[in-house]
């Protein structure tokens, strides 16, 4: 039976063909394309049993199903449960903000597979999926969540499904730049995910800029449980995010250091955090939206560099120093950024991705550069950075030059990115 | 202290003792069985460490355990937070289906573990248990609790147990019957735990039917965070739906290939729920029902088929499909459902679960008839569809046909049991 | 920009520099630390994959990451949504329960990596850590987190720091105790965590003894939402209580086994919660306040010896007396404890964690004193109590006895520690 119920998605009549049409002919596009590129990685395909045999494998852990998927699914929660109910926050677009995020992220992640396997994954004229494709286009999909963050409640669903597509797309040339041509370590996105999501986001916000949007009246009354409900956002996305850091890192000792070095960081974020929003806020309350959103900024921070030899007092400084910018950001930068620069960060995505990205970035590089033979051990410094084949020549300081280069297209590729969609 | 509260079960004066004892008699009842017979797996027995030895195991990593552990707790949570929360969005049932859904769920999976056990884990007088057996207890109370969305707010607690007894004993002879008589697979369980729960389920509200009941008025006032709670339901079904469906799969390529399939099912639903969900209501707006249960469609349709080797592109065409047949359901066939079969199904299981569950296992039958050694590898064609020992021979077309059968014994199971428990 | 919104954790003025002081000194000192003393345990350090070679593992499936990984993330979900999620119950501290908690743990974690680091994990002059040490670290938060549950609502945000400092202080001190100097076994907790965190909370909130205190005015008006935030706390901590059992144990059957022991147990005690939860309130109802916590009694007293040969009808045993010990507690000895003894336990963690706590010793004591070589196996009965080096000749029954003596010494310590603390 039909039940007529809250609408938390409200769109005028005109628009009553438009939504639909361009979902189905999408999904049948997406049919189309999968039906003539998509097939599974030898690991994922029957034949499996046999190549194991050939292979010499005498057990079916070494599948990397077994070394990817609890990560995966935890990625996942962060991109649909996290991600969602981080902007519930905002009492008036809360069921519009967890129902557009999942339609946009289903979306995205059919086109990402396409996308990144082009790029990452094609083989004799086939792009061959495994767990590793539905973690990088559940990331993929992040960055545009991420950009979600700054426009809520200034667009229709139609021009957010055309961002995603767009979106999608630029982030792969971008990815693909980075860790093919630049031969850059981006294991949890600072660059790649935040720095580049943010910052398209916020360009784009910038050209939609609307001067009397008034999104923060009608707030009245009882937001209390749309902060539990936020902090179930933000909750999962703070315990979950070590996976999200190691999720595709190598099999083994790099996997394990990224999630140590992401669990020091937050840990650290928390503290700064909550000093800062009491010192900065009258009467020394704490304020809701720098827990919902800063205690998360450490672990955007140490993206890059988690897998690498940091150090957990390492992780602990750039923990330290993220609470505060975000908090600091927060209360002073985002208002300076609605007034002066008409950017209007509904989410506040400046403060928790766009310059934790950077930072994030940034400690990437100097980590690189500062590597060493003797803290990585011969074998685990040429694992890490992957100096095999044309790159075995490489020095840990040219690396860190990359890296650099890296934030510099990241940053690029967005505001331009940003600029065209927009 | 004991704190008077909000009390969501309201039961009358007379059932004080009969809950109690019912539980109680029944726990015990437990103890003994379990005592006479359950006893530890192999791989879960301390004698393990000896037994890797002479099985020539050089790691612990080849215990069970590690394979299925984390499937698990996936399962577990949708078992338990998903099913339970997804109920909540009817407001005067919220509390309740949270609270009776964990009940039930509780009370089935001891005797899921014994009725599945004596068919399946029996050997020299004892059931053996391993986490697989966590996992189709688990399975099995999940069939309840899809007939439970059928019957909600009709029936007593002592009512609701007594039809978790019956069903889980009724589930694990059908499952015995097509998993082991006529060795189908269904390792997602669109027969064994759709079909047969939903028609289960709806035999069931047929047979209670209450020509007066009013289940959707008293629903004014905000169910915005009903809404908000249900989505958490949704999403958890949702996300770890890859997990449903590969759990119990062989260990490998087939877990990994389950879990592909079941991820793009899903996403291709999302698009086609939302596209008909809009084109159907008035001024295109997005019903919240259709967007918490539509979407979830297309993994119930890859269940049987996902471990098997469904293309990536097949999946989406399943989940492309259940999407728009959901939808559609809820719009127009569970009014009528209601209206001229008196069948009032409070959830709408047969829109979710009963069409999915026969397209899927329709989609089950003919992905294994079309099975070919050229497609699978010879190795992989046997040890998909476990064609060893006395089943050596078979064909997949017979193959084929074994699983149609399969269909047509659920729902005969469904409907007899149903009314006999009705 | 900066949100006016409602403030759950109102501070006066005079505290102002005070909170933000603390975290910052606190936070600067854990840097300094983990700068001297932390670095990473051989399979998080990049040298691993030369010492892979040199100890001839063929596989990255040997990192301890993949044996525990899995485990840690769902011990954190408990702590984090688990614990603060079950605290909302209490609706005036809705908010603050889950923020404070947020904050406590992520402090605790730092100095608990350090604390136990110190006693278990220290290498010539460095503490080594990996995912067991996050585990751990977790753990040890855990007991802060169950104290926190005794004095809810009757400290400052200061006051929770410096408890949580002299806890996990305490905790690590009474844990080397009973792991290393006792050679006990307790790898769920059900000492070192539950008793030790409920019995040191007790005595804390004994001596905070407020008489004018009315925690439970205030509260009329619609608790319903909060009852549903309380369940998914209640829920996330029952379905991974299996996980926290099984997180430390040894790889292989132990962690099987503990999993599976967990799992019985609490169905079990779901069902004996629901009985004489309606059986001792007027009309037969069920009050939420027993169903959000007494069903998790039967993970706490099963945490030291889930991992032993306890059979999974003893699991069942177990879980059913105390579901009744801790429903029966909730009636009758929390209002007594706060009448009679001036303690004000307001989560009732004395029925929650400090009885099932002691049953759980108590069972694990027996269990232990039960074991024999048949049941075991030679090897299983060596390995699961670790009877090597010095140990090589202790028998069963001393063994029991040593666990009955870690019960008495974490009550000591625990009621000492607290009445220091207090």
């Amino acid at each position: 039976m039909e039940r007529p119920r809250h609408q938390g998605m409200v769109k005028n009549t005109s628009m009553r063909w438009r939504l639909p049409l361009v979902c189905l002919l999408w999904e049948v596009a997406m049919i189309v394309l999968f039906g003539v590129f998509v097939r599974f990685s030898p690991e994922a395909d029957a034949h499996w049993e046999k190549e194991k045999q050939e292979m010499n494998l005498t057990s079916d852990m070494e599948n990397d199903f077994y070394f990817r998927y609890p990560s995966f699914q935890d990625v996942h929660v962060m991109i649909f449960v996290g991600f969602g109910f981080l902007m519930t926050f905002l009492k008036r677009y809360g069921f519009g903000a967890v129902g557009f995020n999942f339609l946009l992220a289903a979306f995205g992640i059919q086109w990402a597979l396409l996308m990144q396997g082009w790029f990452h994954s094609f083989k004799s004229g086939k792009i061959l999926i495994g767990v590793e494709n539905l973690i990088n286009a559940d990331f993929c999909v992040g960055s545009v969540c991420i950009a979600f963050g700054a426009i809520l409640g200034k667009s229709s669903p139609i021009q957010l499904l055309v961002m995603t597509l767009l979106q999608v797309t630029l982030f792969s040339v971008n990815e693909y730049i980075l860790l093919s041509l630049l031969h850059v370590k981006d294991a949890g996105g600072s660059m790649t995910i935040h720095t580049f999501g943010a910052y398209f986001g916020l360009t784009v916000t910038r050209i939609l800029y609307r001067p009397n949007l008034e999104q923060c009246k009608d707030k009245q009354g009882s937001v209390y449980h749309s902060d539990l409900f936020a902090m179930i956002g933000t909750l999962y996305l703070w315990m979950y995010w070590p996976s999200f850091n190691s999720a595709v890192s190598d099999h083994g000792d790099a996997q394990h250091r990224a999630a140590i070095n992401t669990y020091c960081s937050l840990a650290a974020c928390v503290l700064t955090t909550m000093a800062f929003s009491s010192m900065l806020q009258k009467k020394g309350k704490l304020n809701m939206v720098h827990i919902q959103n800063a205690t998360l900024a450490g672990g955007v921070a140490v993206g890059t560099s988690a897998e690498m030899m940091l150090p957990p007092y390492g992780s602990l400084i750039v923990g330290f120093i993220c609470g505060i910018v975000s908090t600091v950001g927060y209360v002073y930068l985002t208002p300076f950024l609605e007034s002066k620069l008409h950017i209007q960060d509904t989410c506040g995505i400046h403060n928790l991705h766009a310059m934790p990205g950077l930072i994030g970035g940034i400690v990437g590089a100097i980590t690189a550069a500062a590597a060493t033979e003797d803290v990585y051990g011969k074998e685990g410094f040429i694992k890490t950075f992957d100096f095999t084949g044309s790159y075995q020549t490489r020095t840990a300081s040219v690396q860190g030059g990359f890296q650099a280069a890296g934030i510099v297209v990241s940053l690029l590729m967005a505001f331009t990115g940003g600029a065209l969609v927009g």
